[in-house]
């Protein structure tokens, strides 16, 4: 991609509002745009990182038997009546046709999986069933100042799992729960899996959190059992509930969340089947978060320094930035583009994925400035010097390191798909 | 995929509601589900049309230098006071936060994207601007019949165009026009391009009409001179208005429309820039819509027969249907078994989109019967007589044509990617 034909453009100055640091940083380097508090828009850049992040979730869903789904975010007001939650889910948006009938705009979708599935759910032989979908949400929250780390409305990939018993979804909650550690390390993040309040009918269900300066969740470590716990269901802060050792306090990003439903919904909508006895039984539920536009706010939270973000591989929207350093001198500038262009038809070819800054109007000196705030893994450079040597310079985004790369070993070292 | 393994099980009754055959045709076939009027969920099979439609036209946006976004459903109250449409559009649902506020939830996304490009639109160098997104649309409709060819949350591509000048605006559109006749026919659709109402500052706009006896608008036809005209902007139904030849009465559906919006929302939203002079303009604007989730449903109206549909290609949920014919006797189903397990693995093996029916509690006949309210392009059969032959049956589900291939020219038939 060509920078002189993309929507890119750098922000010096981004609001005040913005305290989070990820906000602040997917904002100066274009990748996203706020359009009021709690709400953003996606540019380019960024919907390139949303999609990769969306990617990886569904190969991890389908790897374990997920089947993709898209359900409406428009909700009639008798399916949240019908589990008390109309009156109760305190974030519902509520919104009023003017022919009279009520929806939610939904915040979660047990509402419509549960009577949807029963058409589909008669017998044991119809189970398990996995289903999940990516779509937009909506939580009326408080005004907050932590940019798309909570939104009013944020995307989000909802699974929900159905099985004849609690073995059955145990079995498939712990599967769940390895899928999800591959998809946050394959998004560059160390998400501990941590114990929280299980509701009213289990006693734990799980949380995926990482560690940010940022983070708005406290929870505690004891480093002799392992244990990782949630502040909310901790009762003594000084020692582990299990083995009596020391905590030591953690701020941390939920950036995914695992919960039995056992068979909470399957009431409310009275879903049953017959097992093999032809007995009429309650189907159990299992319910599996991941809030995806969060994800890309807790990716910069954990992946920046004083320069910019640094993005992890396989979710970067680009993996090379590719430029030549200018000097003004003509003759030599335009021998120096001359390699950086072929340089670019080449990483094409080869279905490598190349962000080439080609911008006139923009010093080198600029570009430098605004590859670091981008942050794509790895930058090439042909300078004057670079090239009266016949190399070019390979730098890695994180580790600063450059190398000089003789140009005709440019086949070995850049490979493609 | 396993038909066994996959969310399918056909159903035999739709609620009377249901009025358009697209809608029974695709809720029997357990491509959607209708979740209240005028709302859907899209199933794993019907999620599969959508998406091979959004990458239809991906690709056809791209390729007219559209750049992909995704903008915010939940839209601030005063945008929409801006240009004037938070009291005039008639069908916006309006939703209050309980921290007051109040949004729109987008019909149609101007009041988005004109303030969202002034931080990147200064100068005639950052023009011409093309950006799209696909997306949930609302729009708050009376209670219709028309399932999902017109709903009151439905998923729409929309494109924008920023120009310098009419003239600019001008060629773009025609290319537009261009790129929409493409993505119509890869979806099987012929779609004529009718003239409509240009609104306050265009002559005509044009919409892309698909005739069908469930379309909502009548629009007219001069044989003589092959002009289309929508009926609302035609004031002699009688004689042609440009060569006074006959006009035929045509009824459709339409499935996409674009419109010069000229400089109606930059002046909304004073977006403006500095030409080659240093003059301050106003920037030109053209919009362009498909209702993705209308297109879904048009295809069914204009692609099916008594037994179900019939799908086009290229958006097929899977290119083929696998299945053998058995009998009941053990061991010659056994064997029948064994052939079609063989042809699936070598499908799959090729990147081939296979739907094998694999279930055991389903007739040979039922699964016949589905098959054709299924539609999709090709079926190949191993019967006893087949194989006895040692061949397969290849049927082409538009034709309902019939071929016996020997098995050893599988390899030669069916090419995988």
């Amino acid at each position: 991609m060509k920078a002189s034909k993309f929507y890119f453009k750098t922000r010096k100055e981004v609001s005040q509002d913005e305290a989070a640091i990820s906000a602040v940083l997917l904002t100066k380097a274009n990748f996203i745009e706020k359009l009021t508090s709690g709400v953003y828009n996606f540019l380019p850049l960024g919907l390139r990182v949303i999609r990769k992040i969306e990617q990886i979730i569904r190969e991890e869903m389908e790897a374990i038997g997920g089947q993709e789904i898209l359900m409406a975010l428009l909700n009639p007001r008798k399916n949240w009546e019908q589990t008390g939650r109309w009156d109760t889910f305190n974030a519902l948006f509520k919104v009023q046709s003017k022919y009279g009938s009520w929806f939610a705009l939904a915040p979660t979708h047990e509402e419509v999986i549960t009577p949807m599935v029963k058409n589909f759910i008669h017998s044991y032989k119809d189970l398990p069933l996995y289903l999940f979908h990516i779509s937009d949400k909506f939580r009326d929250e408080p005004r907050s100042k932590s940019g798309i780390l909570r939104g009013r409305e944020f995307i989000m990939k909802d699974l929900y799992s159905f099985h004849q018993d609690e073995k059955d979804l145990e079995k498939y909650y712990n599967r769940v729960k390895k899928a999800y550690q591959r998809i946050f390390r394959r998004c560059g993040l160390n998400a501990l899996v941590v114990e929280s309040s299980g509701g009213t009918f289990s006693r734990f269900s799980h949380e995926f959190q990482v560690v940010t300066p940022a983070g708005e969740d406290l929870f505690y470590h004891c480093r002799s059992c392992n244990l990782y716990r949630n502040k909310e269901i901790i009762k003594n802060t000084k020692k582990c509930p299990q083995c009596g050792g020391p905590l030591k306090e953690l701020r941390g990003s939920e950036v995914g969340n695992i919960f039995k439903l056992k068979d909470k919904y399957s009431q409310s909508f009275d879903l049953k089947f017959r097992d093999k006895n032809g007995e009429s039984k309650n189907v159990m539920m299992g319910c599996y978060g991941i809030g995806i536009s969060r994800l890309l706010g807790v990716i910069v939270e954990a992946n920046h320094d004083a320069n910019g973000i640094i993005w992890p591989p396989e979710v970067a929207p680009f993996e090379y930035h590719l430029m030549g350093l200018l000097k003004g001198a003509k003759k030599e500038d335009e021998a120096i583009k001359r390699q950086v262009e072929s340089l670019y038809e080449k990483m094409l070819k080869r279905g490598i994925e190349v962000f080439y800054d080609d911008r006139e109007n923009v010093s080198s000196g600029e570009k430098l400035v605004e590859a670091d705030l981008l942050g794509l893994p790895y930058r090439i450079i042909i300078s004057e010097k670079s090239l009266k040597n016949h190399s070019f310079e390979l730098k890695e985004r994180k580790s600063q390191k450059v190398k000089m790369i003789k140009l005709k070993d440019f086949d070995k070292i850049i490979k493609g798909r």
